[in-house]
């Protein structure tokens, strides 16, 4: 079996929003685990406009501080607070995050009726969560602030008992579990069935690579290999590669290539400049080097790796 | 004649936004000014939508430092930046407004390649500006911070010459000039002509009186006595007037007593509780005390006082 994996898309421009773009935010969903990778200005409107749930965000994983990318938090906060969150909520962020949220506290005279943990987003790879499902580690980005993606990767499955052994040799539930756990079965004649005969192998733990904002760079190449999304920046088209250098962004060709050379399964592109009224052209640009490449478009829900095996 | 004066709504949600009611914000155009009236989270976004001017907008007035009122600040200044503007902008708040902005600027690394002065708001009835069209004042309001509402009076026009007196007394161009300064005018024969024969009185003065948040009070019926827009908060339904009292807000009821009392030419409703879905029950709770009651709904604009005479 597979646990449902879901990257909601709340926003899909760069710095300035437009009329129909929100600035970055996405929702993910993992099983039960709601986290949300960025949280710009609006991500709490978006939530409600696209009926997704909001009090049951407990971790929020920020990329870098630029406007863009977290101003939506503030507001957000508040707003569990009014509605009577008492979990405790985990913000990953680079330095300064706490400061500004906290500042507004002391402001406005208003104390959230809930704790935040922050953990403070450093340089180099970094693991920032984990449980028995996922994890989560950091992309180290090339951008103007220290800026950081984020990877999650599931934990591998356990094998899967084939139904017929099961009536087969007349396993019993104590049989199943040690079979399971992956040890073989001795028969009461004394043979020995490896477990490889007896199970199935799992569907192949899926991960999901998030990569905004950066300048045009190999460096986690290697890090993002054989993932089954990747969602990369393009914040311009070719014809404005020097505007991107200039600005440590990518265009939607260098998006396609770091997606091929990272044998991604599928591309999503995002962060699109406010220049762009008409999103077709990136996803032309990007097919003639990496085929499977999908744009982000808010409200619009990307599942990963529908199920194959269970 | 009359200068346009118009109130676009841009939000009119309480403290919590809605799918589809953003938090506090009002542009309002008088002639060629563009002023904003709080600032929410997600105003910019509106302004967009509703293809209203952003660059042109030169002032700024935050009635108080709830997240529902500011928090849409630092993205409208980092736009408003990343789209050139050179002109200064002038914003009038209450303290700590200016550090939260200025943090966020020591933070990102991003400072606005235009100059900000603040205005600081404080107690009292304060003239916070005054041009030779317009003044705008604080009126105060009773809420859990210091809390101020605005109210712009129009600068009387001066009276119209009267088209038949011109070709009656064979008038010049400087009699024309001296007559519509207020003075009488002289006739070869010595007969003295009164100004108001020559004259029409103007249209009268128009004012427009933004009243959020606040406990109910008859504190500012006074100032607002007369008033051709009043726009008053009314957070609940008066079955709900408990929880009003206790939250320092008012009901639409008590927004309609404010309304007759100050006998305003018309009153709108607006930031309601994120709890109501359906707005008709403010307008009929409104109308038994004062009939001409519109609601406040984003996307509307309303024209203060109409074009009499010209």
């Amino acid at each position: 079996m597979n646990y449902p994996f879901k990257i909601h898309i709340l926003g899909s421009s760069a710095a300035i929003p437009t009329s129909d773009r929100h600035t970055t935010a996405q929702l993910i969903r993992y099983h039960n685990k709601k986290i949300l990778f960025d949280c710009a200005e609006g991500t709490q409107i978006q939530l409600r406009r696209y009926h997704l749930p909001m009090l049951r965000i407990d971790h929020i994983f920020i990329s870098h501080l630029h406007g863009d990318h977290y101003l939506g938090l503030p507001g957000l906060i508040f707003t569990m607070h009014l509605l009577g969150r008492k979990r405790k909520l985990h913000i990953y962020a680079p330095d300064g995050l706490k400061e500004i949220i906290e500042l507004q506290y002391e402001i406005t005279k208003l104390i959230p009726g809930f704790s935040i943990e922050y953990h403070l987003i450093e340089k180099g790879k970094q693991k920032l969560y984990e449980d028995n499902q996922i994890k989560i580690e950091t992309i180290e980005m090339t951008h103007r602030l220290p800026t950081f993606g984020f990877l999650i990767t599931e934990k591998p499955f356990p094998r899967n008992i084939k139904k017929e052994v099961i009536e087969k040799y007349e396993l019993k539930i104590d049989d199943i579990l040690q079979i399971k756990a992956g040890k073989d079965h001795k028969l009461n004649t004394g043979e020995i069935i490896p477990n490889d005969d007896l199970t199935l192998a799992p569907s192949p733990p899926r991960k999901y690579a998030f990569c905004s904002d950066t300048a045009f760079t190999e460096n986690y190449i290697e890090q993002i290999k054989n993932v089954d999304l990747l969602y990369h920046e393009a914040t311009f088209l070719n014809d404005k590669a020097d505007i991107a250098k200039e600005k440590f962004h990518c265009t939607a060709g260098q998006a396609a290539l770091i997606a091929q050379k990272a044998s991604a399964k599928k591309l999503m592109l995002g962060h699109y400049s406010a220049r762009y009224d008409e999103l077709s052209e990136f996803i032309t640009e990007a097919r003639v080097i990496f085929e499977n490449t999908i744009i982000a478009e808010e409200g619009i829900t990307v599942e990963i790796g529908q199920q194959i095996n269970s």
